[in-house]
């Protein structure tokens, strides 16, 4: 049983840190590395990916709309040109800062906006799709079960990542409730961490109405900028462990 | 008898043009092209990747401190690990963009103050070459002969590759004169274009003083963002061809 | 018969040039200068004020996302607290750089993407209108009739201005007919000096459906940023002086 | 016995926080508050002015470079047209959201390296005192006492207003030593309340050599970027009132 844990990392920019990424590089299998556009300057990138050189833990681009002031968390009206060219860009910064740390680009991972955005707009989710592919069509996608991302992805024939969230809410559909509704979020580390062993070792996940629903998983996510992030990452890690599964990177 | 002709391009940014690049890429063998930092956005640097590789123009970085509002003719005072990322990221942006383009990059030119700080300034000139040789040490770096940037590219086993403006004064020395000098800058198309022939097929320069300058030259520099720009730089290659000379990369 | 022309001015950006603003200032009677944030550094703005002091045109704050890679014509998905915010800002620095050429901010109009949203959007039209009151009551805010913008506007007690568009095709409601249709924009310069004509003496515009709309207009927007724009301003002026119209600014 | 101290603040930008300004409001007199340029969104900006005005605290413009990702910290060689143009453009944000907040703008200090390049470059120093001068002579400016900055300031008629640092290391000509040699910032909360101290009640410091030098000091600088900040300042806020000095802001 093996499952692969990720987390968001370099989103520091300048002066402002955020995140204790090389505590993270720590625990986690893939480091969803930030690109510049909405968080993560050239030395941020750098660093972190040498720190996830340095721990065996693979990198992927965490792409993003151009909006530092927005984190990323704002949804942009980008043409699909736009969007396109902006995610080659920022796949390619990454690559070089990589390659300098002695690693290599192995999975692509919209970030905030983009990702949320690209569950549902077709048009954008083609564009994150066709600028990964035009970089290098061997990369896998991480995206949410079920999205116009990784539907999109397989049509390309890129390899979609399932991704799993165990502080979120499902509904019955397996999909995630929205943000805006109470009880979206969890927040107690042993409840999140009894979830993701279930969601790795059963293969489900109850709901907010209290059914089963089914996920097929490849990547679990581990939120790394809340204060008690790398905590909350070491108690799962070691509850997932305790149950038997291997982290390891799908990529 | 081979020269190279470069030219600056891709230094549009969103909605504000700059330069007539297709037309440009139709009359010289080198483009460097803007990098996202001083100029361009990531849709002006593909299209002008695709018209490069159409025209089978070389594809280089056109690498610059971080400064749209400046359009990177402003020092800036980075630390040396601040501009190696910075330059390190805009290769690699480049990079990707060239590769969806059916190109690569094959070259590095820093950008206006970078250039003319990278003259003098060793620590600059070190973190280009550098960021160069971190992504890959087989790109030469084109600069000015007798630069700091040149010294450190040879010091690192990059290739140095020198240049010359046929439009701008030389000192008896062989350096430029200041743009801040009266005379600084030539503005006569016949005058710029017997100069070039002359660089080219003399190997030598009339500097302000009357006297001749031994000039050793791999490359010269025709600019694309002033109004007459494309007509001039379709003097100097006839001029050029007119007296034997082969326009050919360096690269 | 008094009416006001409006003009965007300002959008230049360092090295990029944009619309003949000098020019441009000497046809109307209100100048839309951007404020930095889709367009306009500091530099170019105060530039631009002190034109519009030299010829008596009212300098009116052209507020946008922030977005300067797509020139402010991308919706962003900002909160309502940081558009106020945002809007505030971009006032109060317009504002500063009015009072130092001498002159000062007389009204508001969104930009783009901005003013486009504002028709219809509610939250993002009362983001403006707060904006606005907490700047200065007493500024005017130019609109879309029928836009949320201007019924937030009056609603809040500020003085709602009406805008028409001599070179874009109406519906027979009144309502601009959408760019992604065929006839949307008219680009004959003398059809478009009748309509401004009819639109100013008539009060009413041929609708794309050949019937008469009513239109109760206070300005009437000239396009700044086409390689034509100066002559078709200047078209338009003399068409509506010999109407007998007086160009007048509303503010 | 009066003194102000002052503080920077409003330094968070988007996602990223910096600093505890709500608890350094409570302690200091004067509140630097960022601009934008160097740190600051808007919304951060509106926030610190609320939470200024609710304290009782002065509101400066901590004027800065044009350079997110540097922080303001990096010498930008602008020219001055351009860094004046960019301090009015500063000033004038602030002032349009500390009117939103019920408050106004009262003095004006630069930041980072603003602050350090105007204590020595001439032309860059007059470029802010012509800044202030054109929003508002009546608004005060705050540098290093002996700096081109407060000599420019006096020459203009601005008020100049001196300020101390009671963590830094002073050479015996009463400037600071440069953050490069050791020794140069002191940490021990104990030695730099008694600093405070001394300078506001003696007007003197102890250089780094043991010698004692003169300070005239109208204000004196708290950090506030630093885990420690916030106890820091309350300690040297009691030590002074201990002393018999009373908080007073100058403007």
């Amino acid at each position: 049983m093996r499952i692969d844990l990720n987390s968001d990392v370099g989103e520091s920019f300048g002066r402002w840190e955020l995140g204790d990424d090389e505590a993270m590089l720590a625990l986690v299998s893939s480091a969803n590395v930030a690109c510049g556009f909405h968080a993560g300057d050239p030395t941020t990138i750098g660093r972190t990916c040498r720190w996830a050189v340095e721990q065996g833990v693979r990198i992927g681009a965490q792409v993003g709309y151009r909006d530092l002031a927005g984190f990323g968390r704002r949804f942009i009206d980008a043409t699909v040109r736009e969007l396109t060219d902006d995610v080659i860009y920022q796949i390619g910064a990454l690559q070089a800062l990589a390659h300098a740390a002695g690693g290599s680009v192995t999975y692509v991972k919209p970030h905030g906006a983009l990702y949320n955005t690209a569950v549902h707009h077709e048009a954008h989710a083609q564009a994150v799709v066709d600028a990964v592919a035009a970089v290098d069509p061997g990369l896998p996608v991480l995206g949410l079960p079920g999205s116009a991302l990784l539907a999109a992805a397989e049509a390309k024939g890129l390899r979609p990542v399932r991704e799993a969230f165990a502080d979120r809410a499902y509904t019955p559909e397996g999909t995630l409730v929205s943000r805006r509704e109470s009880g979206a979020v969890l927040h107690d580390p042993h409840a999140v961490a009894e979830r993701f062993a279930r969601m790795v070792t059963e293969g489900d996940v109850e709901a907010i109405d209290g059914t089963t629903v089914r996920l097929d998983v490849d990547s679990v996510c581990v939120h790394g900028d809340s204060p008690d992030a790398v905590a909350m990452a070491r108690a799962v890690r070691e509850r997932l462990e305790a149950a038997g599964a291997r982290i390891e990177a799908f990529s």
